[in-house]
């Protein structure tokens, strides 16, 4: 039985669809078959909205290690995490059954919900929004356990993220938007079904897990050699083969995939990992 | 005859392509059929692409109106302007005789050739980019003299700008950058061809004339009350009929567009003016 659910937007401040749909939620009300739920609706970085920026000092879905909570630095997201945590927390002991974080990206990943674990709970969850929603992409980050990220939503007891694109930063797309409010429906749905023991999906759902981040090549000087190659933009999780272009050169060349195995990239050319030189994430297909 | 060209990139720090161009002909020297022209490759806002941001304190590129100049204000970019208009002007006399200046949108305009009037010399460049690169849209701004707009390109005598979409803000695709590369090219090839007096194109050519701009509903509280349509975005410069969807209210409701006369949008949910709640901007389909 989940208590209470917070559903946030707004984590990353030129992410546009969660703010637009906490925002008309908390002005017009949930759909009504959503109504039962103990739900809040929490933005979470009024100042970086406000500046249309993804965070102030530092990215505020990075500050939720137990070591950065204790930390308590003096920067405006760091602030931001500690009263989040007191709030809807303390992580490891919350108050808080779920948390659901919505955030939109650059890259062309559609809808995706990404779970941090594949519990009895998590899975239910995924295999019933594929099946209400069967465009959507379940992926998995459980490369360590959920305590040790540093995500805003594992400040619940569980917690999942809604990531849908492409959209640019500080843009509105309606298509972005109609799936970021058709997967926050799914989730809270989902919610409602749990609570009232009714019998979920036994079939396993595709998914993809998380494999390792992919670097743009540099010279010697840190500056870039290539870009990502225009067959691979936009084709996040669509199967990339040994030998697939990856990149083009700015002399010219092509670079192929250089891995043994397909893979499934994504987060292809996302704007916020740009700094980081992170070209992709990789992922391989499983089962859930 | 043409002396000095000034090829700019980075003028907003967030717009690669121009960025990536430049430092890569500076580099490895520009094609060689160019050589001949006296170029300079011109880094215009160092600051903000450090950032990864349009501008550190405000848009460089409203920043070249005399009265603008004249105000030596205290922002990095009126001290930017104030340099590249020593260096390169001064606005009114200056020594450059064309100044190329190369952005991104996150407007899906592709590759744009942007004239601030209809002289000889814009007239003869722009029909002759849209015969070597016939996807090319010319837009034409000459709604008021050139020396009134306040674009880092007036400081020439002659000034255009490139603008190539879509492309969200800090991210480098490789076929948006491939079309910022043809376009720049083909421009600088113009320029000789007009150098050595080569016959030129007699044919008009088509373009778009900027209209007005087109802003977002907003409620008693300045809040957005729509967002753009799914069937206008992404569609810049096809036609929109009376009657056709514009906005997607967050109610469900469509408005559809209330002009009495075909126009052609652009701009279409450009990220850089979503904080002036600027959805698009119009125009006519004209011949130059």
């Amino acid at each position: 039985m989940l208590g209470k659910v917070v559903l946030v937007g707004g984590t990353h401040g030129n992410e546009t669809s969660g703010i637009q749909l906490i925002n008309h939620w908390k002005r017009h009300g949930v759909p009504e078959h959503l109504a039962a739920l103990n739900l809040d609706l929490v933005i979470a970085n009024h100042r970086a909205i406000e500046d249309n920026v993804r965070f102030v000092d530092e990215d505020l879905n990075r500050q939720f290690t137990y070591q950065a909570l204790a930390e308590q630095k003096d920067t405006l997201e760091a602030k931001c995490a500690a009263n989040f945590n007191i709030e809807f927390g303390p992580k490891g002991s919350s108050k808080t059954d779920l948390v659901v974080d919505i955030h939109n990206t650059t890259s062309n990943m559609g809808a995706t919900l990404i779970i941090l674990e594949t519990d009895h709970f998590n899975t239910q969850l995924a295999r019933y929004v594929k099946h209400v929603m069967p465009e959507a992409i379940i992926l998995v980050e459980d490369e360590k356990p959920i305590e040790e990220h540093g995500y805003l939503c594992t400040v619940g007891n569980k917690g999942v993220m809604i990531e849908v694109g492409a959209q640019p930063q500080g843009v509105m797309r309606e298509d972005v938007y109609k799936l970021v409010e058709k997967m926050a429906i799914a989730i809270l749905s989902f919610c409602t079904h749990y609570n009232e023991n009714e019998s979920l999906v036994d079939t396993p759902c595709e998914a993809f897990r998380l494999g390792e981040t992919v670097s743009f090549p540099l010279d010697d000087n840190g500056e870039r050699t290539a870009m990502v190659h225009r067959d691979l933009q936009d084709n996040d999780f669509a199967p990339l083969l040994p030998g697939d272009p990856v990149f083009t050169a700015f002399d010219g060349e092509t670079i192929g995939w250089w891995g043994n195995e397909v893979t499934f990239p994504h987060f292809i050319n996302e704007a916020a990992y740009s700094k980081l030189h992170i070209a992709f994430a990789t992922a391989d297909k499983c089962e859930i």
